[in-house]
């Protein structure tokens, strides 16, 4: 996730240009219709085949997948009367997400998260709900919504399909939001991964690791804190769109959003905490280290010199300054038993001063 | 306690959804109904035999302990009326504490700080009340209310049974936010040890128990003010369920749950200033040791090198250069004159520096 | 100052429960009453005779002193009609400073700060106000109010003697709150000896004053804040107690609580950079060390390893390579010559590296 | 870029002073009148020959690019009736961004982040905007805002052209915001060039680029945290300059701007946690050349120690204690013994410790 | 500049209580009159005698300089019926910038900051301001609001002399507002030196004059964050004191006071940021020393440790094992090269992990 992922034109381009973005994978359109019992699934070569749905009674949802291509955007712009500021934003990724109300529309961009490997990625997800119809675009090549479509599929489910497009919006919204807790799962599993590492073992690719995870964090939060905001705005508005009972539902996503910021957070907290420890194990080891040293060499540094002075080769035939202690009878033993009280001495003055 | 430890189910799953948790624990459903000078008290076997007491005037408290089974849930909602996403946050633990209103029902998620042993705990409580009942579903299998059931059973303690629900969801809700004293207390006795252990013997095992210590402020600050928000709202409803005159034991416990929260901010701003005396601490330690390495090797360094000198082996018959100070008379004691003389200068040196 | 240091009963106690606190200090109660020219003084033994002041149309101004027993506190609570939380309050010392308005009556929870030798101690002082009296409890045994008596006992001054009880209660919460300026003044010194010291000497002890510095601080705020907020909230209430012109000067009083607190911050703010300071000045010091070290080893090793060469004892009665240098005639002076060299060899290095 | 750029008056002097600033630049002034089909462009020798187009229905831009001088500035105050403070911040450049509104006339000052060279610069552009006319001051020679004038000189772009002077405040006001965008995206690419840096091979250069970094974020914010909220004044006064269908783009502006304060944001924490990242890379580098150092120094003192001992002199013809070591058979063997065994015992000792 | 510069009475004093403070400067009264093309000055020997012109239906501007005495400041507040709380505010130097309302009277308390050679210090500016009179009280001899005085002066200056008191007032705040752009600039320059000093020669004298610069900015922050809400207070009020056509001027007067606070707050970022950077770049430095030791010693002490072995004294007649090495035709020359051989091998691990 770069620091910096956002797709813009030159300052200065008219609002509302479309350009296409290159890709290699193919985009999809798949619409469903339903209500009370009837369910209908088609998968649609142009958005002009839709036309028919659009006159019926039933809720229509069309769901594009893949890259998007100018044209077919601005087909659905056409057809559904969208702004060119929204359709602008749904192909210049990066977007943050927001809530704009056009009229009857509803125009949602929403961030899904989600871990492609080991490496977190943020989908733009663009809604665009109006009445009777429903419209979703996802730059994924494979369905995220599957769990939606499988519970409208369901035999006798009038819990939701008799439901209005609300419902529809709400379960979407629910599933996008609701996304975020395996990602802090496995945020979660890291960070206590790495609290045992830099407890234990700091090393150098545990603090790599570590403000990846921080920087990683930080780019989810960009995103999901104007979410949360976009789900207020929606459950505020005034519009007829979204109905008195259904608003129970949207409130209880909201609070999902709520914990998901507050986990967020307490997640940054501690990274940042964990920084500190870092730097505080460091430089224990450091200390740890370095006692070792003064250690070996405040004994050994003495001893050596205390040797030295016996290596040294004064003779003087009658001077009995020469260095006498060399032809002692107990010179030997006396320099061990010297050397011995130094060591001694030292090892005392280590131990009381708990370094030992 | 962990990182990450919310009960969820797969993004995208119908809301409402009810699964019973898998645990050794025993569901137990106890039932107290009074009202003036009657009370009664009974052990449940299942849900449905509450239906008796519900008709009658007087005030009824169901408490479920234990881990709640999926169908005594469902039994419980489809006797109260209780919402599908509400029995869903009840199984769901690792909830957001919150308060929900549903008509004439309040729906409230608490969450009640403990000490498992050495470990903290938060129970997620969970509380309806409408008119005439209270239901409370608490995971624990020993009944954590029983102080308030005493409250109720003196006789003649009219001041607390002539009172309606809302005095017995202010004594629980009292309850549930007074439990976090205790544990802000252990947490300041540990406090206070170790800042005691960093300032005097910074060690590791004081940096490891911070660290924990300052996940577990963490942890309980991200539960507890939510808790004090859903706590205002309740006060704030436009809800006949809590007369004016109860208000006031309402203020009384927001106010502990103000003082608690800030309790643990300035906890949590200590912990913080903790980490850094460690760092300086440790900083503190090494430049000692560093200290006391400098001092000795700079004195027996040069030393060292001076005995060094007269060790070497130079020597010609002739030359009136090589070596001269090993044949003269004093030399010996001028080499041990030229240490003494080295050793003094450097020490004088260390003294003026403040190092000795 | 403890960190955790609020009396409170075991959670589940019902509320308004009193226990007296063991103390040695002695209870002694107080009463003043005046309006007017009239001004009258009265120790009392009981609770219970002030009975007739109270029927009079002056002012009564009731001061307990010392630990109140809880008797006392039940008759003065049967007598003024006080509400059962505030008398718990009154007991449970360590409460947050809070003001709350029962009907015609104040009752204010504030905080004194105080020094207690070299130990900041936070005396919590309670007042109750109503039409025509004030009571007034504070834990210590002398009477911190005696200035505000003085000026009552003050002959013709009816600027006090004849406004109401509000203006006895903001001449008490002046002096509540003016009270933290010495103590703000010895924190201001301390700050500016500690920095002193930590600039020139840093020193763990400094390091140890300042956390507790520090602490204290912290301590004071979590005090001060929501007394600035009583206050506010005590100013704002719609009540007949508070005279539109004595506003004025609660508003000072006020305007002197924030201050304060400004003060307070700017003063965590330095207490924490001074944090970075010591941590900084050890670092430089570790480095003077370090460096003294390095220049000391950096020339000795060397030299040592020069003289050490010519200690070797290889001899061979033929070989011209078995260290000839020990036989020439200069060899020992070369060797000097060398020893110079390197000296200022290195030498240079460090000055070059500005090391010297 | 400087800490205080600002350009002011000596503090007494009057307001509306006009001083030109010294410039090699030239300042030149370009005219476009435009309405429905009609495009008009004229380059103006002075201010007065504006005059003509004024009067039209038509919509007139005058664009005033490089150093503006007093002389015309004070023309175009006459002429439009500019407020003489508004003139001033004209010419004292390093304005914070604001928004005014002079009866029917607008005056904004905007600032326009922009690379030159490798020095981040902000431009401050002057706006006044009223009924049919729009006067621009950049101090730039060069047009930033040619993008704009494309668009109006495009053929049959009447979707610009016909529309009026709100939609071109709105298109320059996009420009300068979006002009953001390319600089933030160069300092995310030096972010993330930094961090690797920081990562593997943390040097002085990267800690001084770092900082610089850190120093243009924090200059940046100071500008465009003013120009959003002068954004959010603009469209929420109550003016008739500005049409309902129009905030639709100006609201798509400001969006844009709450983005580039949160990417700016975002940019700040991850710098501020690479300072972090840094201290700790450098630590672990101390930390590791440490290590090098004892392990050198702990393996070869003690063995200097051995073979120094015996390389004492002492020498007793009949003394069995002599150094008898020295004339023992195996004498020699025995002391690499000794040393191989020492090595041996503290490389077993640092595997354990896991320093090797 | 103290951390504590607060001049306040004892706590429980009366309100009102006027000490004149010691000093040994002289007070000086000026008296300026104007109206239309009418100016009028004098020198006043006491407070009373402006008398005269107060009933005039010009402007009297009364300007106090020096520290004011007890009984002028009582005369004044006689005259002008000041409030006592206000005159106490006066004398008691170090307050909370503050906008005071009484009836048809404002009361202003400002703080405008000064250079005093190279101490900032903070000077207390009292105004009172009413119809047709402005008190000015500030505590220097020499009075800084002479180029004020001197745009009255001007001949034909109707723009300042027909309007009211508020033109004079804002005249007066706006050069007092105005007083802190010389003193950001100091600050911006000196901000500039040390973060090259700390970049390039990190030294402790830098780290002092860093930590003062920071504390200068926080006393300088408490005073001007009160003095920004005064003025806001004062735009806001509901009095006919300042006219509609004079509240632009005290907006851009604001403006000033909001991009002063700003560019505070944004020094002292980068204030605290560049303290990071000296511990940075302290480390770095400790890191190079340490290296340089560390390569130095790793070197030489092992050599050391070969030569040592060779100056060993085991002799045997017999023995093959006793230094054989001691008497090899090439000896000497194998340990030199042993020596090389290590020498060179040591720098090659030096250079792979770029020590060197």
């Amino acid at each position: 996730m770069a620091y910096f992922s956002k797709h813009y034109h030159a300052p200065g381009t008219a609002p509302g240009t479309l350009v296409s973005t290159d890709s290699d994978h193919k985009m999809s359109i798949h619409l469903m219709d339903y209500s009370g019992d009837h369910v209908e699934e088609q998968r649609l070569a142009t958005a002009e085949e839709c036309q028919d749905y659009l006159e019926r009674d039933s809720k229509t949802w069309i769901q594009v997948n893949g890259p998007v291509d100018a044209n077919t955007l601005r087909a659905l712009g056409d057809m559904f009367d969208l702004h060119d500021l929204a359709l602008e934003d749904v192909l210049n990724s990066g977007q943050r997400p927001k809530m704009e109300l056009y009229d009857d529309q509803v125009f949602l961009i929403a961030a899904m998260p989600m871990f492609d490997g080991d490496r977190l990625e943020v989908v733009q997800v663009s809604l665009f709900a109006g009445p009777g119809y429903l419209i979703c675009l996802c730059p994924l090549e494979e369905d995220p919504f599957e769990p939606v479509r499988k519970r409208i599929r369901q035999p006798n489910n009038r819990r939701f399909t008799s439901r209005g497009i609300d419902y529809l919006l709400y379960a979407m919204l629910d599933l996008i939001t609701d996304s975020a807790f395996p990602v802090l799962e496995t945020f979660g599993d890291k960070l206590e991964e790495m609290e045992i590492d830099l407890l234990e073992h700091p090393r150098k690719q545990t603090l790599t690791a570590l403000h990846h995870l921080k920087r990683e964090l930080l780019m989810l939060r960009r995103v999901l804190w104007p979410q949360r905001e976009a789900l207020t705005t929606l459950m505020r508005m005034e519009n007829s769109l979204i109905h008195q009972d259904i608003l129970i539902y949207f409130r209880d996503c909201q609070d999902h959003s709520i914990q998901i910021i507050e986990l967020l957070e307490s997640f940054r907290d501690m990274a940042t905490s964990m920084l500190d420890i870092y730097l505080s194990s460091i430089s224990q080891k450091t200390n740890d280290t370095m006692r070792v040293l003064t250690i070996i060499a405040t004994i050994f540094i003495p001893l050596t010199f205390i040797v030295g002075v016996y290596g040294m080769n004064f003779e003087h035939p009658e001077s009995p300054w020469a260095m006498p202690e060399l032809g002692w009878y107990y010179g030997y033993p006396m320099v061990w038993g010297l050397i011995i009280a130094v060591t001694a001495g030292l090892i005392w003055f280590f131990k009381r001063r708990h370094w030992m």
